[in-house]
């Protein structure tokens, strides 16, 4: 493909990172649009003292795509850094203190995070796919003796590590059930000319943009070519013995009207393939199988072979619905 | 002057920052050698965290020296800004995280502060005295019943603040008595034009300089023009009630060998003329009085005037003492 495919990554987490550095080695057109419901870790306590957008998935993706100069290297290095010890900054990332000074100073969260792009001489452009911070609830079934009986969980790390089954999750922002999305978010999904969704945690970072109602117009409507990537493993927790025909059908149950291009798996990880062809089949998608695990990286993407096979997916010529 | 004047500025806090802020309207090579002293506030709260090097002065300095056009603003600004609320960062200054994060993965100050310069697009170089964070200790008398009772009294901010009367500091660092100069600062005081020392709190941010033994000597031996620019008014605490000929009699009490080519005060803030030209005449030093002051800042030099007034010290023609 060209240096001009416009591609965007939907995520957060590992799972993005794998993406964004496996679309930079094809475009440099390439923008994140992240997740920011996080309320553990570093992120969590940032949100709750300074009431800010949850930094450490945007500070993920910049470091991604950062440069690979001596001087973009040296800044992602430094905000991937976490302070040690036992003090009141142990456990921080240096990134999402540099961020949340510079929301304090500039306010904007896009203006916060193209200075950040400078700064780490970023390949693309990072975006938050809500300006506010968002809210996570889930209902959760197999938490109680009553193996039917429904559960609101609340909150992105006891969604992410529930020993119960995830059945729908919900977000809101200031108890408000309509997040508004990113405007320069939903404009990258309708201007691009590929929307990857996934790897990642399914329920926690991956379906979220889907329910943020402009943002899923925006993905349903876009005329770019939608690829989802399905994660290698389960994840304890959330997806904890889902297939990955399983992930699939979460997916349209929380998007009925999305339709996509292409599933791209990793060819050791479908035990499965007919099923998983099926269920790709109902979204109208193209199954791709390739060998896109890390060798050396349980449960990660290989970047480079990541790559190779979307490129390979784009340049497949296929008869699609449209 | 030329553009080619290369000049050093010895000091910390608020009055480093005003001769930073006159000497880059004389010369674009400017270089801050910075106390490290500090064990108060966000520097001291990071000290005793990370057992780093107090940031705080230099980050003024940076700030002082920081670039005009709007990346370097910006960042300045950044740099500044302390966070707000009540919990475990409030207020720490921004630039004190960064620096924070730099130092702890290049390890080396001075390659921190370089990359922290590149950020700020700084004129110039910020430096600081030791690369090891350094204890403060002072004689003091006046605390007790007794009046020539002498007390130690240790740390910065309790010396700065002593309601008795300091008749002598002392550094150490690690318990060492012979705190090691920073190389690079040392060299820069050997290779400069003009040194400059003061204005600033002057047991705490200008003799510190001089309590350095390789600092000390270079002060001593540069063939740099030694310029001394004296406070506005007394500190309260550490100074009060100090006259300006006392602040030159208690520089020469720690460095008998410092000669001085010009003593620069408001000429508002000299009660005693007569008795300042003969203290800065045992020095060696021509006595400048210009109206320096900042008309809204009580007790603050106007960098402009305070620029002028420097311009014309070194124009002068003088039958120096060499």
């Amino acid at each position: 493909m060209s240096g001009e495919l416009r591609a965007v990554a939907l995520g957060g987490g590992h799972g993005l990172q794998a993406t964004l550095s496996a679309l930079r080695r094809i475009t440099a057109d390439v923008t994140a649009v992240v997740t920011v419901a996080d309320d553990g870790g570093s992120s969590g306590r940032l949100r709750r003292e300074l009431g800010m957008l949850p930094p450490g998935d945007l500070r993920k993706a910049l470091a991604a795509l950062a440069g690979t100069d001596a001087d973009g290297s040296l800044w992602a290095t430094v905000f991937e850094h976490r302070f040690g010890g036992t003090g009141a900054l142990a456990g921080h990332a240096v990134g999402n203190l540099v961020l949340a000074g510079l929301l304090d100073v500039l306010g904007d969260p896009v203006a916060v995070l193209d200075q950040a792009c400078r700064l780490l001489g970023v390949r693309g452009r990072v975006l938050p796919m809500s300006t506010e911070p968002l809210d996570m609830a889930a209902d959760v079934v197999g938490l109680d003796s009553d193996p039917d009986a429904v559960r609101t969980i609340r909150g992105q790390v006891a969604i992410a590590s529930t020993p119960g089954r995830v059945k729908q999750v919900r977000l809101s922002a200031n108890g408000n059930a309509e997040p508004t999305a990113c405007p320069e978010a939903v404009q990258a999904v309708l201007d691009a000319d590929l929307v990857l969704l996934g790897p990642g945690s399914w329920f926690t970072s991956v379906l979220p943009h889907l329910l943020v109602p402009e943002l899923h117009e925006a993905m349903v409507t876009t005329s770019a070519r939608r690829f989802v990537v399905l994660n290698l493993v389960p994840q304890p927790g959330e997806t904890a013995g889902f297939s990955p025909e399983q992930h699939l059908d979460v997916l349209s149950q929380h998007a009925p009207r999305l339709r996509v291009d292409a599933v791209l798996a990793d060819a050791d990880s479908v035990p499965t393939p007919d099923r998983l062809r099926a269920a790709a089949a109902a979204l109208g998608a193209q199954t791709v199988l390739d060998k896109i695990a890390a060798p050396a990286l349980p449960g990660r993407h290989d970047p480079h072979a990541l790559a190779a096979s979307l490129r390979a997916a784009l340049e497949r010529r296929t008869d699609r619905w449209r």
